[in-house]
């Protein structure tokens, strides 16, 4: 096993860059990569792309490149995308609906049920999907024991649902809501897509350029 | 008017944040607030949110606080939000339907045209917007002039689509592909939302932790 301990977030957050590239390289019918062609492709230094895949005792020898496969596998193994993880999708609106186009299996997840509020789509299916109504969250992971939520809700009902969530033991967090998890549960492990701080950094750098 | 230049990104990234909060406080009507206040609520230190303000001029006086509207409305002004600038959207399946939902004239831009390939909606509207054939990109960008283009197609397409937009006057680009616009166009300005390096870091913490 991979010692995974000390390795710096900014190192993480590179590691599902590479396995996406090397996923690409790999249907391309490509074998062999260095690190400097990786590079080029990638927009990191050859010098920093050899750093990271050192912090995981690195992949290849000097001077022969990486076998595309072995490294391609060697992270995806790193990153956990093949030990399927339960998780709960809460929101099942436009976004919601939206994140289900991704293949939760590729990404180290195995969804397990959608919760929502609205009575209209409470029992039916959403993508193959059942809906669930949220009162029985609390139930339901006691039941299933997932460990991520992927949370779709308005900001206002976000906080509720997260303490229950927690409380039975959710411990990770997929946030699109503007609810800050992490100032009350700061154990919790969160990663937060905030669409709107985006476009907004947008509308700032094209305004400068005017 | 405000100087911008010479502003770090790490401290622009954060003034979208600021906004939210001042908004909220706003609508929750209070009227002034600390740097230490606006610290325990966002969770930044109080040292660091009065320099992030000084780097623009400052907003208020040692020891009053700020005036949470005048605040508000000052970091809008920097963010540009007021000055709408047009925008279209490339691919109307789940996450560019979903995007729609957003209120693009609280975020600086005015939604002028959504495009697809799928001729099953091609003429149709979504949302209140007609949806036009990709074809047609360049010669409605002549006459509309968009300044930025929200990439919502599959990665193979965005290539070839994000050429014509800026071939076409498109200079920045709210990327949800995976394809790297910055390598082929580095002065373009892109934000890039990768949805799947998000959730993936999350299974490797989980992982981690088992």
């Amino acid at each position: 096993m991979t010692n995974k301990s000390n390795i710096s977030m900014s190192v993480i957050r590179r590691l599902p860059r590479y396995y996406r590239y090397l996923r690409d390289l790999e249907k391309s019918g490509i074998v062999r990569v260095s690190s400097k062609e990786l590079s080029v492709r990638m927009g990191f230094t050859a010098s920093q792309i050899r750093q990271d895949f050192n912090c995981f005792g690195g992949f290849g020898q000097q001077g022969y490149g990486y076998s595309v496969s072995n490294l391609r596998e060697r992270i995806g193994e790193i990153l956990g995308v093949a030990n399927l993880k339960k998780c709960v999708l809460i929101g099942a609106g436009n976004l919601g609906r939206a994140l289900l186009s991704i293949d939760f299996s590729q990404m180290g997840f195995d969804l397990v049920g959608i919760f929502d509020t609205n009575t209209d789509i409470i029992g039916k299916e959403v993508r193959g999907y059942k809906v669930y109504g949220t009162e029985i969250i609390a139930e339901f992971c006691a039941r299933e024991k997932p460990e991520m939520a992927i949370i779709c809700t308005p900001t206002d009902s976000a906080e509720e649902i997260c303490d229950t969530l927690f409380e039975n033991g959710v411990n990770a967090f997929w946030n699109f809501s503007h609810y800050d998890i992490s100032m009350k549960h700061p154990e919790a492990m969160v990663e937060t897509v905030h669409l709107n701080d985006s476009i907004m950094t947008l509308s700032y750098l094209l305004d400068e350029t005017q």
